[in-house]
């Protein structure tokens, strides 16, 4: 079985997958929705045929289990999400998953044990579609769920709880706060993911290795000025807010472009009184600053928000700023870099290093074992989207990696 | 009686006016409303008191005329509005024509007659409230109102031909496209207005002369690049049309700033998709352009047209233009600018020319005499808003201005 043969199969089987919606007309399969169930009962057929055992927890996370050459090794964990947005894309979350399947379908089929046991994860909830609140099922699997989310309502008016018992989750809210492992269990949490970004595509490679997981600040910078007449209101005398927050906008994006790694996006734009004829009296902007270094992202932020006063204080305006949320950086850790590293420089590619400005199941995984995460180039960079694509040549190098990286950790296992 | 007395007089009669409205806590009187009913009563009893003759026309309008010395000779028309915006201030209109009820009532006091009549207007609606159609007073009044206007329906349902009717106006629909006046009958138009904008009291006057209507422009600016996402796409990778959209409006600011006498403003700003997270695909901007002169607006839209493309040009964005709507300068007439200024002047004041931004009742009766408008300080520039002020010596001022007019014009009457 050559990796092209099992990259079709992985293509194949997201295509399948992709099929189980919520919604007639397109792809959106929320957190412990009978498409999540259907889905669940497919890939765990799947995984049996792989050798696997297979359980699926209270709250509907789907655990593949490969055992080791012998019992009491450590447990390597693979895999990603299986839950989607609304009008979806067919790999966000379900590609990784089905690579974990497919590199352990071929230990199967070559009878091949190693000196540890692998675990493939699919997990009910990363996106965050049903309760919004994202990693539903990493939380839950970490013991890092907080009880007081089973009271979330969805848009139905159905509790989380409700939800889970209906799912046919043995649902326990004393032992929900459990990890499944613990932390000596584990050898690490390697998860495979589309790119969801341009990068590699630019770069023309298959893969590429996640550095970290960067860090989130959001702010709201707000400018207020004053209204006025638009017809009779000279130049000269204007306080106009639009025009405050516009040099802010460009003072962003230049300031970004000048920090390698950094980027910054202002997204909204609330425009008060928002009149064609009248002069912009106050502008609400959003802010979104993303790098894979907390210091960075914290010092842009400094020298952001000086700017915004500064922009502000010259035209007679006022600036605020307001910080609404923020995430550090979750690095993955050095061994797995490295042996992501060395496994696609064997394989002849480029072994470029990302950062990923988007969060992953990784990011909470983080908090019970070391992680890595392989990206796979994606056409345009483009996710949660139908229009969200990968190559069939780009999957068969994605196994070829896993494959080679539980070589090297089998090699380094005690 | 001093021009003080009258100033007292004048703002009294503005306060008295402003109680008069449709809504209890704030001033909202609207066309052939109860308290615009209410309003031209009072006032038609000050303008017989004045030793006027007065009349009520079909739609509304409040005439009351001052014979000449003798009959067979022209008419001086002055005078503004008496409805007003909604939560509106007590001077935008009223003022105008309490101004030149003022002059006409101190002539009575004296006995004197001038070498023409004058006809000072309350006009029924110019500030377009009820039926989102502006100017139906002064429109009805030069024959240029179109018959059609009469089926617009207002928020309750009622058609501008009922509430014309209910208001007591005796319609005929066959003779409402027909002026008042002929041509020759007419000597000027001449409107007293506050200014609604801020130059007068930064130049430390009391009045200023208009110059002309502005021209308009609306223009419909759209950006379309490509949203994204905002942790996954790379600054050096991005189409983001709000910086496209940024760029612009800050070449606008800068541009305008260099033309004296042009103002060009953007009051609104549509983002989409409009979240935080993702990158700005589309950015549709509102930009409104005036100048006194023709050919200055113009050059000014086309060289910004210019700049819109290329700024999208540079950013690999696309920049659409689409003017919705525009409206030709109106000159005030040389003569009329002449005996303001001469009148200012002479009264010690600097004669400051100024561009009304704003559009006024004046626009209207330019299709059939010459007009002149005289400003009045308003404080901070406020208009439409009950923070909207005058004072009793700048009133003062603009009485004896309109005074001394009067007494130019009969100088120089045939």
């Amino acid at each position: 079985m050559t990796t092209e043969t099992s990259a079709h199969t992985v293509m194949q089987r997201c295509d399948m997958l992709g099929t189980y919606s919520e919604e007639s007309d397109r792809l959106t399969r929320p957190f412990a929705s009978p498409a999540m169930h259907k889905v669940n009962e497919i890939v765990a057929q799947w995984m049996r045929s792989a050798g696997m055992s297979v359980e699926q927890d209270a709250t509907g996370n789907l655990i593949g289990r490969y055992e080791a050459q012998s019992p009491g090794t450590k447990t390597l964990l693979l895999g990603s999400h299986l839950d989607t947005v609304r009008n979806a894309g067919k790999y966000d979350g379900p590609l990784g998953v089905m690579i974990a399947l497919a590199c352990v379908e071929r230990l199967h089929a070559r009878k091949e044990r190693l000196p540890f046991a692998i675990e493939v994860l699919g997990f009910a909830d990363e996106e965050g579609l049903r309760y919004h609140s994202a990693y539903i099922g990493s939380k839950a699997m970490t013991g890092t769920l907080d009880v007081e989310a089973l009271h979330l309502i969805d848009a139905d008016g159905i509790s989380m709880e409700q939800a889970i018992r209906s799912f046919g989750g043995n649902l326990d809210p004393d032992t929900l706060p459990t990890a499944r492992w613990q932390r000596d269990e584990l050898l690490a949490y390697c998860e495979i993911h589309i790119e969801q970004g341009p990068i590699l595509e630019v770069q023309k490679l298959p893969v590429g290795i996640v550095s970290a997981i960067s860090c989130q600040k959001r702010i709201t910078v707000r400018f207020t000025g004053e209204a006025g007449h638009a017809g009779t209101v000279p130049m000269s005398l204007r306080r106009d807010a639009l025009c405050a927050a516009a040099e802010f906008i460009l003072a962003v994006e230049t300031f970004a472009r000048s920090v390698p790694g950094l980027v910054a996006t202002i997204g909204q734009a609330d425009v008060q009184p928002g009149a064609s004829n009248v002069i912009a009296g106050q502008v609400t902007l959003s802010l979104d600053v993303r790098h894979q270094d907390d210091n960075v992202c914290e010092e842009a932020c400094r020298k952001l928000e000086e700017q915004a006063r500064q922009i502000g204080f010259a035209r007679n305006v006022a600036a605020s700023w307001q910080l609404l949320q923020e995430h550090p950086s979750v690095p993955c850790s050095p061994d797995m870099v490295r042996l992501l590293t060395q496994a696609i420089g064997e394989l002849g590619y480029s072994p470029l290093s990302i950062a990923s400005g988007a969060g992953h199941d990784a990011v909470i995984l983080s908090e019970l074992t070391d992680i890595g995460m392989l990206f796979v180039r994606c056409r345009g960079g483009i996710s949660h989207n139908p229009a969200e694509a990968v190559t069939a040549e780009d999957v068969a190098v994605a196994i070829a990696v896993v494959e080679r990286l539980l070589a090297l950790l089998a090699q380094e296992a005690p």
